[in-house]
């Protein structure tokens, strides 16, 4: 008899966003035509900038073609794809190379293939509130985890201590949820500990492109990560990909344990499991890095920073305690009167129809705090701030 | 100290197609610009049909409008594309309901992906030859194996005994590298045995649009697989989606281990470790489904079997025994002269420039036979006939 992976029976209920859907749902089905004011799963508003519309349409007409039709690509990325990549970090001074670049089909897609690479004796360790999927992934694979709370009393970020047993590092910076960014300063003791043990960071820069203040941006940055780090990095954000889908991945070649190559065990996985990400996605993802894709997409960065400025301006004048929003696209918010996350995600909704998301939905140390998301529609944004104002502000 | 899986240091060496271009990169290097006549890996050469680009086209230009765009897609398909292939199915008089298809970025992606629902205790059943990836995505996930040998003894279509005992039954039919195709008969065999022990078979269905005879082009035309099988489909070879990557698979509700349902499993699976395939991917897949969609893409299919009628008079006129190419896109050849199946390959390769596929690359059964795909293009294929009659053709 066939033992399917027990695992699964481990796992709560419903995943975050199924159970908002559903709470949404209902709401709809109760309010048929009712406009609702989405801050809530992190999904952009805005379309694809120009240079990659064209890059895509020129995709598409050379898989119509007989003389330009692209058949299988090289399972690990496209050379122009991941030589334009390593070049983004080249100009920063990083020393990342094509053949440590893999093109994925997004950070989610990736961050759960990865495991792949571990034993299930390796032990995860989330630093809680964070994204679901860290933590259901390792659950389904029977993985045990540790866990780090983050809360007020460490900026959300917390450290490495010496007491600490794990060996898969979960970082994510600037974080989801709590949109707080590790500093140089906090991304060294990281980078130090798991060299120290062996230890291997997972690091989610998804969020990477909205760092405007000095602050590091990829794990590189930092001295000795090449031997203990792997980047994982999306356009979903950065360039309004969540439906389009496209992703990078770096690993470098010095990232042994065991006497086992990460880098050259990846490069056997993704040749066996997978026929590479489409031709035409890639060319799409290849604008993106020009330069004219580059200033386009911090275009539509900067509505979404006006968004976190209104919403932040908001919750000021409301006198409700907030983290994040400056450096990241969420906005980690406290919520007021001792209120339960759940409990404000249902009054929201059901009174001035603005879709947050609730912290506890992040682990439990994210009772009581409640996520904005940035990247709504910039008018939603500032009728959903003036809604939030008026329903919690001490003046209307 | 981090552990990697083990089960990646008991890998053979190198990937097959991977050894196949390397030996292609060596050749080229000695002889620039000499041309090659292409007939190994299995990669399409013809272009996406009209149906698909003009969708395609539409889809991208969704992406650059803000009322059409679109962000996150369902993570297990798009209700457009699961409810058409449903009807796909339907329209066969197979009960297949959208929510039991599940779009993917392809078989290849799929096949590693599924065996995230398999605790590692499972028994996996290759019969070989085999798609080398069957094998080495189990060998990575450390998953013991029973092999069943395939030949001309059993014209390559081996048949489940009482002794066998196996959780997880690999069937590829029309068979890649075979080129056989089951009979109902052979597949009530194993659906029977399957249900009878309570084991899951994986159908690689990737190729069951060249079932141009009354053969089983679905497994579940065959009376209790809705107990026991998982059916994996591609456009790939379909619809020339090699580079485009697109596929579909179907789990049926009544799919139930260890008290564990299979499909409710996988949902799960796919909305922790996914955030779905891309908008413009499913809708050039959509397209495919289409009547005009379905009319473009048999016409391809009829370039490439034309190929396989090239190939096989070729071999007919020189004598030289095959099986397949009639129902499937792979002519299995026996190497004539006692040759080995890389012998062979270096043969072709260094005397008349046609690149085939090792028989010995699928199983150690597979030496001393050679694959050649029919999926060349079809001048290049009928030089390809005209070399290999001329080498070993009784009369030239």
């Amino acid at each position: 008899m066939l033992q399917p992976r027990v695992g699964y029976q481990n796992l709560k209920d419903s995943y975050l966003f199924f159970g908002i859907n559903q709470k949404i749902e209902a709401y709809r089905n109760h309010h048929p035509g009712a406009h609702l004011y989405r801050m809530g799963i992190g999904d952009v508003s805005l379309p694809l900038c120009d240079a990659v519309i064209r890059a895509l349409h020129q995709a598409v007409d050379d898989q119509a073609s007989r003389d330009h039709f692209h058949g299988y690509m090289p399972e690990c990325g496209a050379p122009f794809l991941r030589e334009a990549i390593a070049r983004f970090y080249q100009d920063r001074d990083l020393p990342v190379t094509a053949d440590e670049v893999f093109v994925s089909s997004g950070a989610s897609d990736e961050l759960g293939d990865l495991l792949d690479l571990f034993d299930v004796s390796s032990t995860a360790l989330i630093m809680e509130p964070a994204y679901p999927a860290y933590v259901d992934a390792n659950i389904m694979a029977g993985r045990k985890m540790v866990y780090l709370t983050a809360g007020p009393e460490n900026d959300f970020l917390p450290l490495p201590d010496d007491r600490l047993q794990a060996d898969l590092i979960y970082l994510c910076s600037p974080n989801n949820p709590t949109g707080a960014v590790c500093t140089c300063g906090h991304l060294q003791a990281w980078v130090d500990w798991a060299n120290d043990r062996g230890a291997v960071i997972l690091f989610d820069a998804a969020y990477e492109a909205f760092v405007s203040e000095d602050l590091p941006r990829s794990i590189f940055e930092i001295p000795g990560a090449e031997s203990c780090a792997i980047e994982i990095c999306s356009l979903s954000k950065t360039a309004g990909f969540t439906g389009t889908r496209l992703g990078y991945t770096v690993m470098p070649r010095k990232l042994v344990r065991q006497g086992m190559n990460l880098r050259e065990m990846w490069i056997r996985n993704r040749t066996t499991k997978t026929n590479g990400v489409s031709y035409i996605l890639q060319r799409g993802g290849a604008a993106v890095f020009t330069e004219e894709g580059q200033r386009q997409i911090y275009e539509n960065i900067r509505v979404y920073k006006e968004n976190a400025r209104v919403l932040m301006r908001a919750l000021d004048q409301a006198g409700i305690r907030y983290w994040g929003g400056k450096n990241a696209p969420y906005i980690w918010m406290k919520c007021p009167d001792g209120m339960g996350s759940w409990e404000c995600f249902d009054l929201l909704l059901n009174e001035i129809q603005v879709v947050g998301t609730p912290g506890a939905g992040f682990g439990a140390c994210g009772e009581g705090y409640f996520r904005l998301s940035t990247f709504g529609d910039p008018a939603d944004t500032r009728e959903a701030a003036g809604r939030l104002l008026k329903l919690w502000g001490k003046t209307t």
